[in-house]
Parts: structure tokens; C-alpha cells; sequence
């Protein structure tokens, strides 16, 4: 049994962190809403992000730009990574101007990214070695909830990698699972999310153009279906997408390219069969392929389309 | 632009069918339910069953039972077929013994199977030429909602089908979607939303037997999942199965191999892809043909722990 436990907050932020330094590393959609809500919480907040529009967006709310991981880190009791993989997180922590030397004796680096628990592992590992904490992080919610403090994080970790990271753990989200004491079981938990939510992506485009297909009243169709057993979280999230023809990136598909890579390279491992995330990939890699991976990643729906000479809302037939 | 609309009761039964004569063909655990709201409703109801248990069940609550398809439906003009396909209802119809010729001049015929919508166009064709109404009208909700008179029917036909059948429709359902005035739409609709619903509950018996390779509370990833954007109806519906290791057939294998297997030929012969379905159904013919076709349909996740030697609660391993 692992222990766990839901810390539902009130919905206000309050002044836990005041008076805290806290480094954020990578300042996307996400990364600069989760260092607004930390300096709402009174953080002093210092980022880095390598593109350099990211610096204007952090000095808005009094955000501290620095020129590298190291520098945003540098004697940091807390420090938040919000880049995109394992890689870019090994290379925040250990490569030149890393974190991972820089940051506090004792310190907690709070990592974010989605990856394969064996790496969150890893990275931990080697962190822990040099005196200082890694909480495998991983977080779900977009960059609306980032920006109210309002993040789903799933966490595991060790109890005083909790305990340090708390009070900006509390200014970022509005629901903390607290899933083991190990790095890499919220990186597992996460994982088993992505197969099913990049499942059903691919399954509800393939579902509303086949109902295009048949002839049917999309509207009615998202109206009925979102009512009925046929209904997941991504239908009836990703659908209005289709519906209105607006494929302006919330999540990219590069993203389940990404994500259900890494299910079916740790299924692989573990010589455990995952033929609907399988298929799934094979759905969000022909979106890629033809040209839209940087695209929402409801433009599956449009690839079904462009392949079976359909007309969605807002596509050139 | 299919007119459509959402009819939705107050949840009582009232006197709807007051000493209106109804004839239900097919008490399985959906019929027998749908015929004791009915009667609750004041309905004189006749019904037919080729299982001779469904004779005691139906006299329990006061129906009348009838020796085949024809002797029920004699003489009445609303007829509500409650058989598992295409084949099924057009015997009831057509095979000796069937409804269409025995039933009223003008009468309506409820047909509730899941079939293709060129079966249900068929059908209808067939019985309008005898001066006879068809409704297509597939239901969801469950044995438990069909007993409660509180069934979703997706109901698609002429316009004085729909006024005929309404006072059997409102003793049955609690909501009404009225998808269009042609026999078939319905059952597109219908079609849509198995492909979604095989779809989920394929991956969530992969997701639940990766989850449990990977070492994870089972419990725990029920917990966080059905409040993720993971989450299906059918994730949250048929995991708790799982856990329990309870196979009861609340509703069976074979019925997605069914309901797939439609969806599949749909989509070919109108040369539409339809991958994700299609590894659904191969994931449903695996657990049906490893024995578990009469089990409930949670059983694939049984099917994958088989495969990967894992013992999912209430499994021998």
C-alpha cells in the first residue's frame, strides 16, 4: 500500500511562501503561471527560460531574470523545473550552469516534467548524492489552472523533500496527491494518465469524424455522446476544438507523440503489451508527420479528416 | 441540421400508459425492466420471451405472458422490441410468428437493438409497407435504470411514430434525445458512442494491468484517475469491477465484439479508417475467445493480466 493522501486547498492564495526564494526553470505556458502564482504567494521568484521573450513576462509580476539554471538557482532552498522531458531535465540539474551544484545544501528541486519513472529515479539519485532533495513532481491542470495557482500535482518523494517543498507546492496547486515516498511512482501514476488521455484524444477524433462520415449533426452528436457512456474528460474538452475549428495549441500533439512514447517504451520493458496506446501513437504520429505536430492536439480529428476527404468546421476541403 | 431535442422527466412515473395495451418482445435483464415500468405506468402489458424463466417475472408484476412474437403483439399499437440485434428484431418481425403483420393498423414499433442504421432503414422500409410505424429508439443506462423507468433512449423516426410511441417512451426513459425523422439516425448515433465506449473500456483494462505491472496501488490510481484528464465514464464505471475482481456480466464481452463489429463494417464500407476501433475489437475478441465471451465486459483487463501473469484482485494467477 502506498501511502497517500488529497490536500484539497481553499481555492485562495494566501502568503505561504513569503518572504521565500524560489527558482523557476523554464518559463512556457505553464512555467511563468506557476512563477506568477509563487510571487502572488510572496515569493521572491528568479527564472530562467532560453527564450528571451519569456524575461519580459517574468518581470511583469517583479519576477528576478537570470542568464542560466545556475544563476536563477544559486544557493536556492527551493527550485521548481518546468521544462519538457528527462533530457531537458538532466540538462537543467547537470549540464553546464546546472542546478544541481549551485542550489542550497539541502535544497529541494521540484521537477515537473513528464518522464519514465526509471529517469525520475535516476535524476534523484545522482541529486541526492551531492546533499540535496528531489521530489518527482509531475502535474496536470494547463496553463489556465498554472496561472490561478490551481495545478493538479502528483507527487512521491521523500518526507522531507515534502516538507520543504510544501509552501510552494501550496501556492501552485489546488490539489496535491501525495502517491509514495520514491521518486518515480508519481512519474508511474502520471504515465498510466497519459496512456488514457492520449487514448481517448485519438478516439474521440476518430469517433466525431466517423460520425461526420455518417452524416450527423456534429453538435448533437458532442451534445449526446458528452451525456452518454461514451463520454472521457478529453471528449469533451478536445471536441469544442474540432467543433470551432480551432486547432491554436493548448497541448501539442508533439506532446502524445512524447508521452505515449515513453508508455510504450516502459511497457516494452517490461515486456507488457499496450496495443490501444499502440495504436494511439501510430494516430498522433501520422498528425505529426503531416505537418501539424506543433498544432492542438485535436488535429487528429483532422487528419481522420484529411485522409477520408471530410470537411471539419474550418477546414479547407 | 437534424432537429433534435432533450425531453427530460421528472423522474416520477406518473399514469402515462393508462390501460393502453403494450406488447414487449424480449424480457433479458433490459426487456423485463422496461415492461414492469410500463405496467407501473398503467399499461396492460403482453409480453414474449423464447426463455421460459421470463414468464414468472413477468407475471409478478402483473404482465400476461404470450407464446410468441405474434400472439403479444396482436392487435396493439404500440409494440416495444427489447432483442440484442438486427437479426433478432427482424425475426420478431418478419419470422413466423412476428409482430409486423400481427400488430394494429397504424400501430408503432419500438425497436431498441443496436444495429447498423442501414438494417434499421431496412426494417422500417419493410414495415411502413404493411401500413405500420417504426421507431428506431437504442437505449443505454443499464438493468437498473431500465427497472427505475429511467433509460437515455436515442430515438430517430417519423413524426407520428414519435407522437404514438410517446406515452411508452415516458413511462420508459428519463431522457429522450430526439435525433431525426428517419429510422437510422438513432442507431448511427448509437454507433458512435459504442465505438467511444469499447474504445474506453479497452484502455481502461490496459491502463488498470500497466498500472499494476508498474508496482501501483490500484486503489490509489482508481482515486487520482476518475479526477484526471484521464478519466472515461466507462474508466470510473467498469474499474470498480476490477478492483472487486468481479465479473458478474452487468453487460457482457460478446456485446462489443457485437457493437464493434458494426462499427467496423460501417466504417468499411463507407472506406473510413477506424484503427482505434479496431484494436479495440481485436482486445474483445481476445477476452471472448479465452473464455470470457458471457463475463462482464471488464474482463479484458482480466485478458491482459492473463497475458502478463499478473493477478488482478479475485484472479487465481
Amino acid at each position: 500500500m502506498i501511502p497517500g493522501e488529497v490536500i484539497a486547498k481553499d481555492g485562495a492564495n494566501g502568503a505561504e511562501c513569503a518572504g521565500q526564494e524560489v527558482a523557476v526553470i523554464g518559463l512556457g505556458s505553464m512555467g511563468i503561471g506557476m512563477a506568477a502564482s509563487l510571487a502572488r504567494a510572496g515569493a521572491v521568484v528568479s527564472g530562467f527560460d532560453p527564450q528571451p521573450a519569456a524575461t519580459a513576462r517574468l518581470k511583469a509580476f517583479g519576477g528576478l531574470p537570470a542568464a542560466a539554471p545556475a544563476a536563477a538557482a544559486s544557493g536556492k532552498r527551493v527550485v521548481v523545473s518546468v521544462v519538457v522531458n528527462a533530457d531537458q531535465t538532466e540538462d537543467v540539474l547537470f549540464g553546464p550552469d546546472g542546478c544541481a551544484a549551485a542550489m542550497a545544501e539541502g535544497g529541494v528541486f521540484i521537477s515537473c516534467a513528464t518522464m519514465a519513472p526509471e529517469r525520475a529515479r535516476a535524476l534523484s539519485g545522482r541529486l541526492e548524492q551531492m546533499g540535496k532533495l528531489f521530489l518527482d513532481a509531475p502535474i496536470s491542470g494547463g496553463s489556465k489552472r498554472a496561472a490561478e495557482g490551481a495545478l493538479t500535482v502528483l507527487a512521491s518523494g521523500a518526507p522531507e523533500a515534502f516538507e520543504r517543498a510544501a509552501p510552494a507546492l501550496e501556492a501552485m496547486a489546488a490539489t496535491l496527491y501525495r502517491l509514495g515516498d520514491a521518486p518515480g511512482q508519481a512519474a508511474a501514476f502520471k504515465m498510466v494518465n497519459q496512456l488514457l488521455a492520449g487514448v481517448h484524444i485519438a478516439a474521440a477524433s476518430e469517433a466525431i469524424t466517423f460520425a461526420s462520415r455518417e452524416g450527423l449533426d456534429l453538435a448533437k452528436v458532442y451534445e449526446v455522446i458528452s451525456k452518454s457512456a461514451g463520454n472521457s474528460w478529453m471528449f469533451e474538452n478536445r471536441i469544442p476544438h474540432v467543433l470551432e475549428g480551432d486547432y491554436t495549441p493548448h497541448s501539442a500533439v508533439s506532446i502524445f507523440v512524447k508521452d505515449l512514447g515513453i508508455v510504450m517504451d516502459m511497457a516494452r520493458s517490461r515486456s507488457f503489451p499496450v496495443p490501444m496506446a499502440g495504436a494511439a501513437l501510430q494516430m498522433f504520429l501520422m498528425t505529426a508527420a503531416a505537418g501539424m505536430a506543433a498544432d492542438d492536439d485535436a488535429s487528429v480529428a483532422r487528419l481522420y479528416a484529411q485522409v477520408a476527404d471530410l470537411a471539419l468546421p474550418g477546414m479547407a476541403r
